[in-house]
């Protein structure tokens, strides 16, 4: 593995710049060959490094003054105009090649567009998407699109199919991955129309695994590797699955309050329902990979704590050190 | 309240005929002036029925000779084809005014499709929508379409929110109950073509208390009395809903087996944990009400067993004496 130089943005996320920050040190822990550029403001930025122990010669500051901020009205604005923010300057990076991938926590919408129109789509992409993997009784299952193609056509859906179908083969090493497609039943005419159209576009392709359609539900039996969905449907259902864990904990919560017993036994089983809480929790699943984008970009989730920034690093390492982009290239030539 | 006729479809569900049969037993045990109507196989009724003890006065058997199965590929045409089956002949009894309302454990899309053919829509409904309310950290949450409209015109999610605003202030005594759009985030320029229109629909319409977007996120923090979507996103919100709370329960009880501190732990907190499950255990939630039919039709959850009934019998008497149809049929008048 030869050395690799990753962006990092250091105003992205509820918790920067701490977070990221201290993230970036746990990541040179981690990984001894492994350069880090922090892009953001350097007052704030060696404000949190002082007194901290790192490989200096590894980390590097680009100063920027800007800030693409959480809730920016128009993510595609945000991009054209702050030209001198943490995520405008890291992206231009990627794509100048100056660093071999980026990391940001910030805004879902400014990191999707900053990507696709700083780095750029992959020749051939239709549309570029946001994958995650979820958590299941077998297999973890990548998701896509989680959000970045509200209204999609079904051969959106088909490339969503083949890009994450390379993708998981090089994470998991699993040959041919299964794909489904979410729908409301298991039966083929099934769905809206656009589910109706994707699952004929589906069948269709020769290039991937296509095993029919899959209900939510299902979907965390772990019985497909990927299931791809429209973005609007692929973020309802990662939003869901985040309320229902945390409206679950947060009950649990109370309901242990209420009764000695039930403190007792909860205190008792504290390692067993941290274990599981934590594999639901967004912050310590990494992030989400941008498929069919032209650089490993990884947005990380936007409550990204500092450890949450070494499982992107894992994904974004993964995801160079693979020639994922190489692949998918291939793959939409032929 | 006066006396009232309900029909049961006693082949409707996984657990028929015996879990419609015992819950109808139940029911009749909570409501002393309440009859039941049981639609199905005699013999089979009848077999279950034997030695148990209740009032015979009040429940009379409807003898069926077919059944709508669970895996209908075409629930339409189930509908018109098995005109001698539990379902038919309910529904049917609902339109003649033979009986007060049905419930129905059957294939969703066939109670659907039978409510909508057979006992037809309240004047001036678009679509009817399938509806359920959802647990939460507040006050439950109505969430409508889960699965009867796939693809949704804005001028249907305007009438879910009035039909639903109707409904949830008659079962919950809550004047002006507050309506949101599932969205994939709060500001009105986000979602998909429908969501965004919807959004404009939603905010002209004046007899509703709409609030914007809610992200499915938030719904499980109770923020909202109403939460209006299409029937795709509805079905994937809530079929996601079912895979994280067994998803989390079962990798619970597996986390419990491997330490002996956590057995012990998962013992003292049975109660809680139980509590827990069954708060989000559809089986136990009740039924959907089919808003806009011209009639008072419960789907019961196709895993009802038999207490599943009670409570779907309460939403069925609910929507019954507070006269939710004609309240609806008046408003869409104005």
């Amino acid at each position: 593995m030869s050395k690799r130089t990753i962006v990092i943005d250091a105003m992205g996320g509820d918790y920067a710049p701490q977070a990221p920050v201290e993230g970036a040190l746990l990541c040179l822990e981690k990984y001894p060959d492994l350069s880090i550029v922090l892009t953001g403001k350097e007052d704030a930025i060696n404000k949190i490094l002082s007194g901290k122990t790192y490989d200096k010669e590894r980390l590097t500051i680009v100063n920027t003054t800007e800030v693409v901020e959480n809730e920016e009205k128009s993510p595609v604005q945000a991009i054209r105009t702050k030209k001198d923010s943490s995520l405008v300057v890291g992206l231009r990076m990627v794509k100048d090649k100056k660093a071999d991938g980026m990391i940001s926590a910030g805004n879902t919408g400014s990191v999707m567009a900053g990507a696709t129109f700083l780095v750029g789509r992959i020749k051939g992409v239709f549309r570029p998407a946001l994958s995650v993997e979820l958590p299941t009784g077998k297999n973890p299952t990548l998701v896509l699109d989680l959000g970045a193609n509200m209204d999609c056509k079904p051969q959106y859906l088909v490339q969503f199919a083949q890009m994450a179908s390379i993708y998981y083969h090089k994470l998991h090493g699993i040959e041919n991955p299964t794909v489904a497609l979410l729908n409301v039943g298991v039966e083929p005419t099934k769905g809206n129309q656009l589910a109706k159209e994707a699952y004929q576009a589906l069948s269709e392709c020769k290039t991937i695994n296509f095993k029919g359609n899959a209900e939510a539900r299902e979907i965390f039996e772990g019985n497909y590797n990927i299931v791809v969905t429209d973005g609007f449907a692929g973020n309802v259902m990662l939003k869901t699955t985040e309320g229902v864990a945390s409206y679950i904990f947060t009950s649990l919560k109370k309901e242990i309050k209420s009764s000695f017993a039930a403190k007792l036994g909860a205190l008792l089983m504290l390692k067993s329902l941290k274990k599981m809480k934590n594999s639901l929790d967004p912050r310590r699943v990494g992030g989400s990979a941008l498929l069919g984008i032209n650089g490993a970009v990884i947005k990380a989730h936007g409550n990204s704590r500092q450890d949450s920034f070494v499982s992107a690093m894992d994904q974004c390492l993964t995801f160079i050190n693979n020639q994922v982009i190489g692949d998918i290239s291939d793959a939409l030539e032929k």
